[in-house]
């Protein structure tokens, strides 16, 4: 049984996540798209070959009775009312992140879904998706290093746009972190301070880069995270968990090690884009499969609510200089244990 | 438009590209299978839960009209004649390697598809579709590492049953070098040597392991193939590739990097089959894309004829102590230059 | 010429860096040795076959005219008084650390080797005398990494007695990043926070394990050290700096790569006494070497003075959980800009 | 108790044997000295202020009363006259590589050794005394990896200058490894042959390179040996040991691990020199403590004769193709089990 996917959204990330849904994966087919753009969502239609029915309006995808399930892939202050709109409509509903422009935002999905009844709402953080941190998860979980007591991270890009600034460290870049590093642990944040390290001269001015965010968590957990978005040498993703037996660290992405020129050395990747490449595959195959079997497991609306409490308290925590508090509820029995 | 398969010989690997071909690849269906063992085909078809139609004999699958492609799975001395049928029907066919039992069987179907007119035979050799042979492929393509002069190879297993004899260190395991080192070097092989160091203790009386197959190529590279099947620690497969500027090696298998007991350390892993699993779904993939575009580019019946005149070679090197000449002849136009 | 070398003080560590000066090095030769355990210093130089002189108070080694150097290992709460004796001596004084039980006694022999007119004082610091620093420090000076931002920095033990109290993490453990950072660096530290990680059920209870400590330097870089006493796998130090062109890291230490066991690993140390053993060895024959040349070049008295400072800062910190400010005076220019 | 040293030969390693013996090293002085170029002797003499006497026969250090012992650094062919010459006057001798001109002359050593009736010669083959190598044989020694099957070796060079021709490969730089390859196996050659793969467009006509030799030894141990002079990359010696149990392999040197310009690399060393210069040190250290505790340690007259009698099979087989025995008498009693 082939699911029927209607796409809200053709731009960048919305291309792809349909190029993928029908070319990559299995089960599902992409029969209904709509775009801000008719012009681009016809493009994408007609360069994919599919035989899809495009929508001038989201919303109409939405309730169109022959889609089972919705992506929401358009313009992110969009992203709350769609998936919303899903939610009311009882659709499993796959929303790119950011889930909404603020925690409130966020808040609103978590009470929609729940006063529902039921887990339908899955926020596109892909990094749990990959290989990496699903075999670190594995070490964790098995016990092999003991209980966590810290956590060493970094996140370097080679360079960024002059208009990034100081606060998309958190909104943009950190957002990843805040969700695969509360997986990781099992456990959520309970305090965030950040500190400033002196500006790389490679920053436009206006940029403050790099920065360490420091957190405690619930279980007393130490985390700190190294955002460096003008780090020059490559795109670099690090993690090193230390536990009271041992300690492991996410792999360097795979390269062949080459012997030349005075050096022994691997390639390290330049562009994010490869670096979760098949992660976003995984990330899409699993909701398929977990629509068809009529059960979420991906990252929640609970989770997507949780990431924008932590990123207000980092944004607080920049402007402040002090160790700041994050305020998260406790988790309903509605997301589980 | 979905590739409609027909699949001959549902055991163990039969089943495997039944499920993969049905759940994890895109483009396919399994319309049509056959087994010696009729029961076995049934419970294939019921467990996956596939809509596929069983048939008594293979030759029937091939001449299904509805049937597009075969994947020939059975038991190997029948690879020979159900390929020779599924050419003669005009039909692509995927077959497990052996393609046949003898060079001289290969050559017939050589011979069969050049007299049809067109590649139409892809052998299951997925070494070329594992992700750290095509990185070590593309760095020397690209001449990374200049001019290649020699490799030095690898393949261990941790331990072989009672019935794996010496000859089997050839023909079941050293095959898969046999064609993947052809294809890492775009070049043939003129003489194979093999020494036998001392055996292990941890053989079985009557096979000599480990060996060492040495082989000078029509280009005058030397590669050494140490194979040791009870190496005891692990399933390791090496792979340096030396070059007039530098030395490519080929990755190992990522893993968590643990400090643990006083070690710094990387699991190797013991079980073949976790080694190339994504190889067969990138393999069986690209035949299944490769036959819709109606343009095989994976490996030959030529390769398979190829690497067979090798593992000839290298049995009766096994027995002469002596350099043995690998007699190829040349490359037909027919299979590219 | 060799050097005349009196030793006060025949513990371990006096032992060994007598039978260092006998017996591995270059250039020098012990005529005088003091303990305050008499039968202690005959021990000493009878297994080792010395032809010293025994003295019953160091304060005679000091003064005995044929000795040309001190080297201070006796009792810590001696060694301020011993290196005031040997500077007013005008003789050159290596002793071991710490310099002075606080840090106005460092000042004090800050003062004294000020007024005398001369350096005449080592600190027994010796990690900037191990290969693996020193190389650090040349990628660092050389520019490789540019300007400095960020370091990362571990130190971890197996375990430690129950002696082991909370404040000595800074005292006994921290004390030699303490020094070695503000060489890498060639900065001072500003401030420093000390934060709590949940401690691990290793550690006897009264001993909060592990320990963050977070500096800034007066230039705005960013140092973080991990200390963990109980990491229960092993003697491990960490650093790594990040630069505004790339990052270098300390190398771990050379060992055997073995493939055993289905891993593929390194051995950590499990004895700090092995990590800087050859530190130890390099850092005196500098001695010797720097006094035959009449200049001393190694950790200074204002360096002494420098560790303990922050070190004091660093306690506060541990109590307060407050941004402490590190309070040194500019560097005199006696020491060098 | 000093030893008091006479070196015959002062060119390049004399030399630097003499700055060793007199500024690195303990319990040793250099007193006599010789050169065929007086001048020359007298040059080194005063460069390093040494108070040894100048004299313009080799055989007059041997003789000189005073002398202890001999290290013989001279013109090759003078070899073994001068060692002859200190074994017929019972004094220690340190002779550098190679021992004899000829497997022959080796011969005439041992002889004249057993004659005499006490080990009185070292062959400079320091190897051995490198910590990598030393590890290594430690990892064998203790069974770690089980029974040994297979080493592969590499011994590679940046580039060689024009007077470097094929059979060098054997003499000049493979010596090396046939030396500390028996030390490490504990074994004896007993064929060699020898391959050539195809030569890099980076040598000079004349020069086959590279070259790969193949041991079999006593206990069937097969060792392969690439020998790369012109490799472009770096100074590069590896060497992997395949046992029963496991596989052990000998360390890079240490360096920095460089994250720059999308690359995670380390340093290759490219100057010889480098790679050893501990080693160097360690041997001479080792044969003063052992002259001065009356018995030698380290490589003896007859692993100079072991080698020499391997080389010169290396040699036949780099002509005839064939596989060639290794002619070893069976070890004296003299010499150890």
């Amino acid at each position: 049984m082939t699911l029927k996917l209607g796409v809200i959204g053709c731009g960048a990330i919305g291309r792809e996540h349909i190029r993928r849904c029908s070319k990559v994966l299995q089960g599902a087919e992409v029969i209904a798209v709509s775009d801000i753009n008719a012009q681009g969502a016809r493009d994408v239609v007609n360069s994919l070959g599919l035989n899809a029915e495009i929508y001038a309006d989201g919303m109409d995808v939405i309730n169109a009775p022959q889609v089972d399930a919705i992506l929401v892939t358009s313009w992110d202050p969009t992203h709350e009312a769609f998936t919303l709109a899903a939610v009311a409509a009882g659709k499993y509903v796959f929303c790119e992140k950011p889930l909404a422009m603020s925690a409130e935002g966020c808040r609103r999905i978590v009470d929609a879904e729940m006063t529902q009844g039921k887990r339908l709402v899955q926020v596109g953080f892909m990094r749990p998706y990959d290989s990496g941190y699903q075999a670190l998860k594995k070490v964790i979980d098995r016990g092999d290093i003991g209980e966590l007591l810290m956590l060493h991270c970094a996140h370097r890009n080679q360079s960024v746009a002059e208009n990034y600034t100081t606060d998309m460290a958190i909104t943009n870049t950190l957002i990843h972190e805040l969700d695969v590093l509360r997986w990781l642990t099992d456990d959520d944040y309970k305090t965030v301070q950040v500190v400033y390290p002196r500006t790389t001269t490679k920053s436009h001015s206006g940029l403050k880069d790099p920065q360490i965010v420091l957190f405690e968590t619930q279980k007393g957990i130490r985390i700190d995270v190294e955002i460096f978005v003008n780090c020059s040498y490559g795109y670099d993703i690090q993690c090193e968990v230390v536990g009271e037996d041992g300690i492991a660290r996410l792999p360097e992405p795979s390269s062949i090690q080459l012997r030349k020129e005075a050096r022994l050395a691997n390639t390290i990747l330049t562009d994010w884009k490869d670096r979760f490449i098949d992660a976003y595959d995984v990330e899409l195959q699993a909701f398929i499969n977990d629509v068809k079997a009529d059960r979420l497991t991906g990252p929640s609306a609970w989770d997507g609510f949780a990431a924008s409490v932590a990123a207000d308290a980092c944004l607080r925590a920049q402007q402040s200089a002090a160790i700041e508090p994050v305020s998260m509820p406790p988790r309903p029995s509605f997301y589980g244990n």
